[in-house]
């Protein structure tokens, strides 16, 4: 049975790690192909030994084909008294990601059409993409477009897009059996921390853990750029899917909110039950949403014709906070204690599911005579029975081979390491088999 | 796909015609059989070419027998002053319906024995019947009753039960498949506006229009007297049973409460999701009950022997309204707003049903690529999802041949209509098979 | 069908009764063997003909063996100055249940290592036993406790561990079919009134009472010593399981608490259902637990390798109430009008079970004129249908052979009694039939 400790984690320590692999990567200036995804890849790959795949441009993905390879070197505009009013070097999400090339003078007019702002944020820099509309755009702070001035303007993106490949990075763990745990992580956006650096860096150091665990699930973790990655990583690997149980998208895990859970398709998947006994016994508020075709990759991996177990675990879901997708969302905004509680409740998960068997009763007619084992308390009469004795009581009696431990935990409302725990004791003494 | 625009229907017109239709059959004395269902069917057909059929008396329906015919010519009494204190052509309702003849002078305390009278609606004639108990009777107004003085009274009712027939009338439109929508109306009340010449006012204009547009489904429209009449109806219709895959008992839609909808003994019928999801968008008050067997003649068509899923959609329910059965359910209870509203939403209810398809998604791993296809808005990195999108992946991931779009809407909180639109759109490109 | 009128009992005459059975058993020292269940048992012999089994010392009981017996003659302590202060005769809990035999002067600090007591409820003795664990106490109020004067003690336990048997009592009763019905009640413990000689005695009159009535079900009646007699009990009968359809565990049934079913394991069986009808009709305020493996003896019935539908129905259930296993569980603990109630509460599980049968229409194409068989009221046109004619329209129309009458109630909502009812003069002339 795997056991992770997760009160034995020193939080401080390995918060401060994940923090400082996103810092690693925030400057980066990623999209869903080219050199940023690349990096990114590559620092992971210090980490942990990533195997990472290019897929080239014009590969059938299901209904999609992999796009051009997008680059960028610099963008700026100069203003009408001729100095540089915005520059891509200071914040990559200036630049609407996936613009075609301009070089060109225009008036402010003209340029207006092609700036995306943030009225109701006016401090902050929205993140805009164009990925399968060819164009090219600016974003900027608000107050600054309020304070445009009438005139010409110089207006330079030094993109290309070419020919190329799409990158995706992946880790296996084997375990004792081929039944698969999916971690995947979407690392495509650019300079924003908590979506989805946060995903990023927690499942790089889930990985470093878990390759030092010995368990039953085997773990495959993939990085890759949202939809048309997840998408082309599922066209690719499709022989791979048939062994994947469950799969979790780890993704905005490092803000102050609380842990928020979307379930699988199924909703009531033994990973929907695992998750949700872990968040009510972690004894902090969490949110359950129900599954929507809406989201992250998620959606991908829960469509009909791949039908996937895959939930997704965050903190304060995309969209559900006010710094989503904009440059609010920085190094400042993802927290060393969020990220380790994120982590440490990912590896719960692990646990739970790893260890959620279903046993047969081997003494099934009444209840086996726990005492001459030395498993039950020695005088009585009292009032109440102890937690460990009726842990024992609750899965010697529902141990007929449909019912997993989850199953009794839910039935019991015990605790799973308690029931975990009885399991282990009565497995000992051959009062219970595996089914 | 069946199409009738609810909100191009103009109200206050459609209200007055069938108002109208109303005050037309109003005065007509109608029983189980007779002249009056036979005169008041007569009138329908002067709308839609109604089949009317004529069972004899004595033929065997099921567990019963199609009884005599009952005309009634004349019925009063004349009080000890030699006045007519009572005629049966100031109001139908004075005489119980199905009264056998009488013409004898009596006392007052023998009259007693006979009439029937509402002591907590002292200014109201109630509406008896004694079908299957030969015997005669008088409803007046309790008001009258107590003023009734000591002496003789010549009490007439010249009426008559004769070997003869009981009538239905039948309306039927074909549509591209045999499978068949039922709307039953009871029509054998006499002067009761609510109940029912409102519903068979409103079966008339609804099978008026229905004749005119394209659906998948045929309907059958069927006008009959209560119990005796559906039972006979069935009986002699038992081969057309099959093809009903829904049924309407269309009843009491005029007054000017809300709609209230009584459910299939399945109670999870699609016809029942539909009537909900319709009274859920209309946006206003609604009621549903449960199926139980006492009502009007969903009751029959429930039955373990037929067990048609047929639900029963009226405003204020028989028994719920203090007018119900009383002469105070007359031309002034019945409003045309309210019944042009319920004409509506029946209306809408086939909308609903006609388009509830179940769809096999035709590129079902992963979302297929909806922006080559034009459907999907070009600047990504947006907060959320525009309505019509989420549409389409609602309907692109729950369509695996086993939902309908009723199972979406339920699924996904979605407005039916998006829906409907949706899955359109997507049938157009080919991404949806109807299942 | 049985039919027990429950409301024609007379409950002072019967809680009398009752109560006085429990003052003849209140003295005896029981434990799970030995001569106090044997004398008990022959007490209840006096009332109902028992068939009273006795099962060698060494017999294998599935995982368990049967003990050796229990006998005790004497127990006292003398204290420093010469006086007995605690007295086995005054009260048989003053002994831990199972004691081994000492004779020896010791020192208190020696002793107060054998001593129990209740320093939340000073002045009552708790129940302990040591029936796996060989060892000897005593237990005291913690009053007398506190007063314990340095200096040394004559211990006295005048006990015996021997091979002999366990004892069991057995009753059966035979129905028209070979259905069964178990009511199983435990005879252990000593001197302690509601938990149980409240079920035993109240057992005892319900066998009295059955023997005398015709019923489908046959009833066996066992008083045994819990979990090793039961346990023993099944382990020895275990051919006749099969026939056991229901069973109830009687105990704690004479507080003035309201009454406390606990349900099966599987939750929704026909005799939880039935308990809950039986309930609800009483008009009183009652609970409903959850199976759980903590208990009485229905966590041995209800384990996987036994799996009968065994709920256990009582008043304030074990650990609930500040008296339970105290020398407060006394004969001024348990009413006699208490003891009547739930007598009749029993009686009337027996009532619904029995009746509870699953009918066929035999007319079922739309409702059958009832009014034709003289069971339809004669007027037409009122605003409701009576209690009597509503029960049938509910059986005929759910009487298609997959629903019985309980499950009818369910839906309908209506008293099972008027169901039954109604079931029976339909039965009567022919419009139903069993299925």
């Amino acid at each position: 049975m795997l056991k992770i400790d997760i009160d034995e984690i020193d939080r401080t320590d390995c918060g401060n790690q994940i923090h400082q692999l996103i810092q690693e990567l925030f400057p980066i200036c990623r999209s869903i192909t080219g050199d940023g995804v690349r990096e990114t890849l590559s620092i992971i790959k210090k980490h942990i030994s990533l195997d990472i795949c290019e897929v080239p441009t014009g590969t059938q993905a299901f209904d999609w084909v992999v796009p051009q390879e997008w680059n960028i070197k610099d963008a700026y505009i100069i203003g009408p008294n001729g100095e540089k009013i915005l520059d891509f070097k200071n914040s990559n999400l200036h630049v609407v990601n996936y613009s075609t090339a301009i070089n060109q003078t225009m008036s402010l007019d003209e340029l207006k059409g092609h700036i995306h702002t943030l009225p109701d944020a006016p401090d902050w820099i929205p993140y805009r993409t164009s990925y399968y509309n060819p164009g090219w755009g600016f974003c900027m702070t608000h107050k600054q477009f309020l304070m445009l001035e009438d005139g010409n303007y110089e207006v330079v993106i030094d993109s290309e897009h070419s020919d190329g490949s799409l990158t995706y990075g992946e880790f296996f763990i084997p375990g004792s059996t081929k039944d698969e745990i999916l971690i995947f992580s979407h690392c495509c956006h650019p300079s924003l921390c908590n979506d989805n650096l946060s995903g990023v860096a927690i499942a790089t150091f889930l990985a470093n853990l878990m390759q030092t665990k010995e368990s039953r699930y085997s773990y495959r973790f993939v990085f890759s750029p949202a939809s048309i990655g997840s998408i082309t990583w599922m066209s690719e690997n499709e022989h791979k899917l048939a062994n994947i149980k469950h799969g979790l998208v780890i993704a905005v895990a490092g803000d102050n909110g609380h842990m928020t859970y979307k379930k699988t398709k199924a909703e009531n998947a033994e990973l929907d039950i695992a998750v949700q006994v872990v968040l009510q016994q972690k004894g902090l508020e969490f949110d359950i949403l129900d599954f929507s075709p809406w989201g992250y990759d998620e959606r991908q991996f829960n469509s009909p014709g791949i039908n996937l177990s895959v939930g997704r675990l965050t903190r304060t879901p995309n969209g559900c906070f006010p710094e989503y997708h904009t440059s609010a969302d920085n190094l400042d905004f993802v927290k060393a204690n969020a990220l380790a509680d994120s982590y440490a409740t990912y590896l719960d998960v692990f646990n739970v599911l790893d260890n959620n068997y279903t046993f047969i009763n081997q003494s099934p007619k009444c209840e086996p005579q726990l005492g001459k084992r030395g498993l039950y308390r020695k005088t009585g009469g009292h009032k109440d029975v102890g937690k460990r004795e009726l842990a024992m009581l609750w899965v010697m009696n529902m141990s007929d081979g449909s019912q997993s431990l989850l199953d009794i935990a839910d039935k019991s409302k015990l605790d799973f390491d308690v029931l975990v725990r009885a399991a282990a004791d009565l497995l000992d003494c051959d009062l219970l088999a595996i089914a």
